[in-house]
């Protein structure tokens, strides 16, 4: 077994409550959880940037009360070492945390496998270990994880690629998967982002027919090299109109809704049953646009919402990426760039995806 | 085979565009469709009186355009002749028709079973069949339906039980048994009247535990004696706390949604992946309380509508109904006092649902 390097634990970390400096993140110290029997600790290689940082450095989901905080949840790295009670690890493993950390581990949801949904919840960031320690991120050198929230990288997959499945990745595959993605089904893709662009990727990996809807024509040529069936651009006020009734699924990625195109615009593409799933998450003050009863009845479609992801579903979605060979689309920079990282998100200027890699401290 | 009574089709028909007299029905001659290879005509016994009649005779769904028109789509009776094509039902035969009376045979809905979602769907009145001739309801002596929307009435079920199983009961039936009603499945039925009080019956006899919301305690006894095993009073503005992330099934049967209960309220009950179905149809001006892509995210849940049912589900309730001896809790009057019956649904008198029995012609 080759060195296990001691971590030393620090940050790229918002310090600043003030608005203007949100992205102005700086190297601190950070405090690990206490290490359980259960625990993994792994020395983090690379971590992707998500939508989720974006809204929480700029208080879009509300203040942040704890600082200083480190953001990211897209994490992969080296296993270091595990607690006792460990089996399913071991030193040198490649694995990755997504945006939850922590569950009760006894309650219904717990117990079914549908442990993303538990309502005692730990997020990996910007929350609290039950030891009273804050959560925090991965533009980090290093964290500690409870070994159910903990995902094997499966051979045949980089750690740079599995990187931002940990998050954007697994919230778009888990509805896929609730809602029966595969042969024969119809599927939509809203907005094609971080999100969107693992939304077309999967739904093509698992058999479907892909819909991306996207504005504008400037990721046209990206998207259909990405595999989709059909391109619509949604600049055109009509372009759900020739597509009434035959989506199965529809992934919906915007994190903005204009109260000028009413839900029943999208819900009309659906089938009957069809789901329209709020995979993006706007920010706090930004409802669904009206919605009647009326707009749910003609083809009894629903409306959803979505989670990040069980670890049953993490694993299923990681080795369908290794057997598809499904490569997300990243550019990487090195993890000192966050800023540069986080404000490309914010503007929109990801092409698909950041993965933020380890500058902290050497782990080659 | 008894004596076929050759039916003089006339109905109590809304001859009035006046709103002040929308309860006051005239009897009127009634044009049936032609008369088609695959259509069933049918002497009318009995009519239930629906919620729908009284948004269509109120003008709450949208004045109606055609006058005189006919309401009652909750129909049964008996059959007088078939054309020769079809092969399901012969003269003498129980059956019952719902409020769908056509479709286009042909699209993906249709070919699936799913016919009650057909774009081209025909209501069963203020519709217009292809014949140009416009669709009467059952409030009336008689009616020709395709095969395909005529249910047979299983031996051991009354046809004046069965009359408000046709959209109520269907109305409810449908969603149950899309969201998996069943042993083990915790289902919350908000409003018990015509809708919700066939909700608790059915969901009680496919084996599933079933909650109550109702508003005060009024109607405590009859639901507890129409199987419901938690009674729960909304008036109570934390009637949900108890219950978070307990419920697989929400059918909600109110037709009013207050702005002040946000949907979050009654999404919060919802375990993972949960459905809020909303049966109830509010008039056109009572949208659903502002929604939150934050609200259908925590639980996964999901917010969805549903459209009568197929004659797959029609058929498969009705031999429930007769196989567990459901009996719904309704009210017999007289034809001629269709008045009385709009008029107390609309003032919410119905205990819990009025059955107008035929005495315009006399069938027996």
């Amino acid at each position: 077994m080759s060195a296990v390097p001691e971590i030393e634990f620090k940050g790229y970390a918002l310090t600043s409550a003030d608005p203007a400096k949100w992205s102005d993140l700086q190297v601190v110290p950070i405090k690990p959880k206490t290490f359980g029997p259960h625990d993994v600790e792994i020395a983090i290689t690379h971590c992707g940037v998500c939508g989720s940082d974006i809204h929480t450095l700029t208080g879009g989901w509300g203040a942040v009360s704890r600082l200083p905080l480190v953001v990211g949840h897209e994490i992969v790295g080296k296993v270091t070492r595990v607690g006792e009670a460990v089996s399913e690890f071991k030193a040198g493993d490649k694995v990755g945390v997504g945006a939850q950390i922590g569950s009760c581990g006894d309650c219904r949801a717990c117990k079914n496998g549908d442990e993303n949904y538990c309502p005692k919840m730990i997020h990996t960031y910007n929350d609290v270990y039950s030891d009273g320690v804050v959560t925090q991120g991965g533009y980090a050198t290093g964290i500690r994880a409870h070994e159910q929230f903990v995902f094997r990288v499966p051979e045949g997959l980089e750690l740079r690629d599995a990187a931002s499945m940990m998050c954007a990745g697994l919230t778009v595959f888990s509805p896929l998967k609730v809602n029966g993605c595969g042969p024969g089904k119809n599927v939509g893709v809203i907005g094609v982002g971080g999100l969107g662009h693992y939304a077309v990727l999967f739904a093509k990996a698992m058999g479907a027919t892909v819909y991306a809807f996207t504005r504008g024509t400037r990721k046209e040529e990206d998207i259909r090299k990405m595999g989709a069936d059909f391109i619509i651009n949604t600049e055109d006020p009509e372009f759900y109109k020739p597509l009434q009734g035959e989506l199965d699924i529809i992934v919906s990625t915007i994190d903005y809704f204009s109260p000028e195109r009413p839900m029943k615009m999208y819900l009309s593409m659906l089938y009957a049953h069809g789901k329209f799933i709020c995979a993006g998450l706007p920010d706090a003050d930004n409802s669904l646009p009206p919605l009647h009863a009326f707009d749910v009845t003609l083809n009894g479609c629903y409306i959803g919402g979505t989670h990040i992801g069980s670890k049953i579903e993490a694993t299923e979605m990681l080795q369908l990426a290794a057997d598809k060979g499904i490569k997300p689309w990243v550019e990487e920079l090195p993890m000192s760039k966050a800023r540069e990282a986080v404000e490309g998100v914010k503007n929109g200027k990801a092409r698909y995806r950041y993965v933020l890699k380890q500058d902290l401290v050497n782990y080659d």
